[in-house]
């Protein structure tokens, strides 16, 4: 077994290989106009880049574990331990040039989230999580990242991605809870979950994710005092509805909600 | 009369006294357990700090101009020059600890903006524009901002802060907007307008903003060759609601729409 310490070691380097792929297509304007031929897409080529580097790094180091990531699919599903990968999570946000984007690496035990790490180049910050703790890293500072009490959904500060994520069906659930909480954030790809942890929102509601979307999520927001889910209260990881609430007592409200107002 | 250089110096010095104010209330839990004495706001500490902080670096250096600023309103409005300041752009990004805030520092001759700056400084990257020009600045190194081309409505990034900006009279003008562009991304704040400066989207379409909102957002985007104007063509200064293209040809495709849809 791992420890935290050498998984977080390992991230790291997994983190600096694949913002070398991505961090020279991130606002560059070639890469727009280069964009006009034919099958060029940039974010797909920093995309794909860093994935494979990343899986280069990991078959060297961790031979025996699986891989699962956006670009490249399944390898060993049945290893003990998988490698979650999003190597650009917010590609909406990537490729108009605001910074809501990240490094996803999760690390997965017998199909449970284990190790998860949120990293983002260009502004240099990482968010670590096993599950038992989560911490916030930049320039060197590490600081411990902990949930903020929150215990009624009209008090609640919730963070999407974008209205258009929900399905005609998933829309009105989600305008429900949109009436009921005190603010909706849009824009916030894999930083909602983050700041969530961070204390600085209550509840993260989507839909559309897929397991790599949430695998390195799910062990800081549960790392930092938090619950995430699927929408009816069971897995997160290939519900693709996903809940996350800072506060327990608040999660039992927000489910009630989301299945009182489903259908 | 001020060189641009002069101003990029001192606006520098600007950033960094408003950061100084700023950054011991971002993310900071302490801040948020406080919340729960009555009167106590991180978020209006800091601004006011920041706001306060740059007013007195302004009179020593500049005493003959004027200063409107959100928190403090307008003195000396009659000078040839006014700074107009807002010291966290983007309130509900600041206080969920994501990173579309900035501080915005515009001056304006004869009632007309003539040279601002965007600055972040927890992510510590700068733009600065003085209407002919436009420079991105990050770490020492100094980029040209350049829009870039798009020709069609239909073929256009949108980005705007959040659905709640527009009035019930400007919804259904904006809705039919979002129908017609290629993709809309909510959530931006001044950064959207810096990234269409900056090629990295066409259009930005917001409502309900304050001068001290686009005062030092407007050199930025018609530096780098962009189109910023009222809805209805005006200037965008004191009209609220604001319409911004990278393309000059795709803002009279934009202001044709929205006075299409208008009423």
């Amino acid at each position: 077994m791992q420890t935290s310490d050498a998984l977080q070691n390992f991230c790291v380097r997994l983190a600096e290989t694949a913002s070398a792929a991505i961090l020279p297509h991130f606002r560059n304007l070639a890469d727009v106009e280069n964009k006009a031929e034919a099958g060029y897409d940039p974010v797909t080529i920093a995309d794909r880049d860093a994935e494979a580097a990343m899986r280069r790094l990991i078959m060297t180091e961790y031979p025996d574990d699986g891989i699962d990531g956006e670009e490249f699919g399944v390898e060993r599903s049945d290893a003990d331990h998988v490698w979650v990968l999003d190597p650009i999570d917010g590609t909406r946000s990537f490729i108009t040039g605001v910074l809501s984007w990240g490094v996803l690496v999760g690390r997965t035990s017998g199909g449970r989230a284990q190790f998860g790490m949120m990293h983002q180049p260009f502004v240099g910050e990482t968010f670590f999580g096993d599950g038992r703790a989560a911490t916030h890293v930049m320039n060197g500072k590490v600081t411990p990242l902990r949930t903020r009490g929150c215990a009624r959904l009209g008090d609640a500060v919730m963070l999407s991605t974008a209205p258009e994520i929900f399905s005609a069906e998933e829309t009105p659930v989600f305008n429900a809870l949109r009436r009921e909480v005190r603010l909706t954030r849009f824009g916030t790809d894999c930083y909602g979950y983050c700041m969530l942890a961070a204390g600085q929102a209550d509840i993260v509601v989507e839909a559309g994710l897929k397991s790599y979307d949430i695998a390195a999520l799910i062990p800081i927001i549960e790392g930092a005092g938090g619950v995430v889910t699927s929408w009816t209260g069971g897995s997160a990881l290939d519900s693709g509805r996903v809940a996350a609430s800072g506060d327990p007592r608040l999660h039992e409200q927000l489910l009630r909600h989301l299945e009182m107002n489903d259908g």
